[in-house]
C-alpha cells in the first residue's frame, strides 16, 4: 500500500526517542494502543511506521515516519490533519518535511500560471518582479485607488492588498476592486503598462467565491489567499475552480516554527496552487534565518513532481536600501515586495517606486 | 470607535518591551510605519493601542492592545487574522486572551444546543456525560458499526469518530453514517436508549455541506468539526446553517501554546458554535497542565456574553482508572471521553463500557 513520509524534528532525551517516535507514529495514524488492534491489515498498512531516527544535534532528533496514503483520501485539509493534526498539540515536535506519493500529488494541479506565467504577464523576462502593498487599514477605496495609481506610475509590476484588508465597512471588497482597477486602467492608458492589482480574499467559501466574482467583474486576474485561515481544502478548491487566475499565498496564522515554512509554503501551498509565496525575509520584522529563506526560495522554484514553480516573495519590513543585497541573495528568480518603506516617501511615492523599479531592472548580478 | 482587546504574552528584555509592544500593535493593525500615515482618523481609530504592559514573571510580559472593531468586519477568519495573523509568525509571542465588544459577539450565536441541550438529549440531568471514539483508521463502515453497537450496549451516551476518520475509500462518510446509525437504532430497540453517533466532517465547505446532508439523511443530529483545518469562517457558517444540530469541536492543528487554548477553545470555538470542546486532558499524551484544564473548563461553562455553555471534553489517553479523579477534578459539568482504553478490552468492550458508565453515574462528588 502506498505511503507518504513525514519527517519530524523532536526534542528528546536519547533514551526516550525510540518510544517517542513510535508514539508520534501511532498518534498520526490509528491514535490508539496497538494492543487493542487485532486486524492484521490495519497493523501492517495503516499504522504509522518509524523508518528512521537520526540525532541532528544534541537532544534534537529527525524522525521519519511512513503514513498510509489511504488515510488522506484526496483532501488537502485531511493531508495536514494526517501530517500534523494532533501532534501539533505536542510542544516537543516540529513538522519538518514530507514526501508525497505521485498519485496524491496528481490530485492537485499546483500553480495555475507559475512564476514563468507571472513574468510573462508582466513582460519581465529574466528579471525579478516588483510588488508593493496597499495600506494602511482604514483607507477608503478611493484613497487606496489613489495610492495604487501612484505606485503604478512608478512602473511597479504588482500591487497587493495588505493582508489585513478584507471586506470592511470602510473599504468593501467589490468597491475596492472597482476603484483600483479603474485607476490602474487609467494609468495604463497613460503609460502603456498594465499593472496588476491583487486583492486579498477573506471569509467562508461562499464569500471567497463572491469576492472572486467581484474581482473578475473588475477585470482582475490575480488574487491573494490566506490558506491557513480559509483552510487548505477551500484554498485548493478555489484554485481548481479558477484555473485562469494567479494566486498569491499569504503566510498569516501559519505559526512560528511549528511547521517548517519550506514544507508548508514551498511545497504544500505550491501544491495546492500558490503562484507567488509571500514570506518573512531574514533581517526584517520576523525571525527567519538567511539559510531558511534560501532553502524556501530554492524549494518553491525547484523541480517538484512536475508542478509549475512558484515565485518567492520575501517581505516584512523590506527597504529600497536592501534591494541590491536581496537580488544578490535570491538572484532574479524572485518578486521583491516593499510596502511601508515606499509609503513613507509620501508625496514622493511615485518617484520612490520608480527608483525601486529602476534598481531591480538595472541590477548587475554578482 | 469600538475596540476589541487582545492580550499577548511576550518574552522580552525589560528595556525592549515598550518598543516590542508597540511593534505588535502596529503589526496587528496597519502594518506600516506610523510616520507614513497622515490620516488623523486612522492614527486615532485604526492603529492598535498599547493599553497596558505588565511583567508577569521575569522576562515575560502581558501586553494588552486595543484593536479597532472596524478592521474585523463580521467574519470569524478575519477576527483571528486581526488578533494573531502576522504575529503568529513571531516566536516570542503567544496570544493569551481577547475581549470582544458586544456588537461583534452578537454576530455569532454561540452553541446551538449547549451543554444543557446535550444533557437533555441524553436524559442525563445533573450528571457527567460519557463518550467514546471509533477507531482505528482503516476499519470498514460495518466493522465500525459493530464497534458502535458494542459501545452502545454498554450504555454510553455518545460515540464520536476518531478525528482521523474522514471520507476515505475504506470508510466513505455516507456509508459510515448509514451503517452506524442503523446499528444504533437496532440497539435502541433492544435497550430503549438512544445513543448519539458524532461523525467527523472534513474537506472544503461544499464537502462539509454534503456530509452534513448525508448525516441528516441517516437521522444524525450531532457532528464533529475541526475548526482550525476547515477554517473558522467555514465552521461558523456551517453552525449558522444548521441550528438544529449540535457540534463537537476537535482541537487538531491548533498548535501548542501559541494561542491559549482557553481563548481558542473556551471562547472562540464556543462563540462560533461548538457545543462540546474536545481537548487534551492533563496527565495524558499531551502537555496541558491541571491549572490550564481547569481554567478551560470553567471558561467553556461560565457566563460569557449570554452564550450557551459548551461542555468540556477532556481526552487523550484517558482510562477507566482515572474516572473518579477526573470527576472530582471537573465535577459533573463534563463529558468524559475514553477511546483506546475501552477498545483494549476487545471482546469485553461492552462490559468495560458499562463499567465506565456505571462509574460515572454512581460517582459521589467529594
Amino acid at each position: 500500500m502506498s505511503r507518504l513520509t513525514a519527517t519530524y524534528h523532536v526534542r528528546s532525551d536519547a533514551r526516550a526517542i525510540t518510544a517517542r517516535a513510535q508514539g508520534i507514529a501511532v498518534e498520526q495514524s490509528v491514535e490508539m494502543p496497538l494492543s487493542a488492534i487485532d486486524d492484521r491489515q490495519i497493523l501492517d498498512e495503516i499504522v504509522g511506521k518509524v523508518e528512521d531516527i537520526r540525532e541532528i544535534s544534541p537532544g534534537l532528533f529527525a524522525v521519519r515516519i511512513a503514513l498510509a496514503r489511504a488515510t488522506v483520501g484526496d483532501d488537502a485539509g485531511q493531508l495536514i490533519n494526517m501530517l500534523f493534526g494532533n501532534t501539533s498539540l505536542q510542544e516537543d515536535v516540529v513538522l519538518h518535511d514530507a514526501e508525497l506519493p505521485d498519485d496524491l500529488v496528481a490530485k492537485f494541479a499546483g500553480p495555475n500560471v507559475g512564476f514563468a506565467g507571472l513574468r510573462e504577464r508582466a513582460g519581465a523576462s529574466g528579471r525579478a518582479l516588483t510588488c508593493s502593498a496597499l495600506k494602511p487599514q482604514g483607507l477608503s477605496p478611493d484613497r487606496l485607488a489613489d495610492l495604487a495609481a501612484r505606485f503604478a506610475r512608478g512602473g511597479i509590476d504588482t500591487i497587493k492588498d495588505d493582508h489585513g484588508l478584507a471586506d470592511q465597512a470602510y473599504s468593501p471588497f467589490a468597491a475596492r476592486c472597482d476603484a483600483i482597477a479603474t485607476a490602474l486602467r487609467e494609468v495604463e492608458r497613460e503609460t502603456g503598462q498594465r499593472v496588476r492589482y491583487v486583492p486579498s480574499l477573506t471569509g467562508d467559501l461562499d464569500a471567497l467565491r463572491a469576492q472572486v466574482a467581484a474581482a473578475r467583474n473588475a477585470g482582475i486576474d490575480t488574487v491573494m489567499a490566506q490558506p491557513m485561515i480559509m483552510g487548505l481544502s477551500n484554498f485548493a478548491k478555489l484554485v481548481a475552480e479558477n484555473r485562469d487566475l494567479a494566486f498569491f499565498a499569504h503566510p498569516t496564522l501559519a505559526g512560528a516554527a511549528r511547521i517548517s515554512p519550506v514544507l508548508l509554503f514551498g511545497k504544500l501551498f505550491r501544491l495546492f496552487g500558490a503562484d507567488a509565496l509571500v514570506f518573512p525575509n531574514h533581517g526584517g520584522r520576523f525571525g527567519y534565518s538567511p539559510a531558511l529563506c534560501r532553502e524556501l526560495a530554492r524549494t518553491a522554484l525547484g523541480e517538484w513532481h512536475g508542478k509549475k514553480s512558484a515565485v518567492p516573495v520575501p517581505a516584512g519590513g523590506m527597504t529600497i536600501e536592501r534591494i541590491g543585497e536581496m537580488l544578490d541573495f535570491y538572484g532574479p528568480e524572485v518578486m521583491l515586495l516593499i510596502g511601508g518603506a515606499l509609503l513613507e516617501a509620501r508625496e514622493r511615492l511615485t518617484e520612490e517606486t520608480a527608483a525601486f523599479v529602476a534598481k531591480v531592472k538595472g541590477h548587475r548580478y554578482g
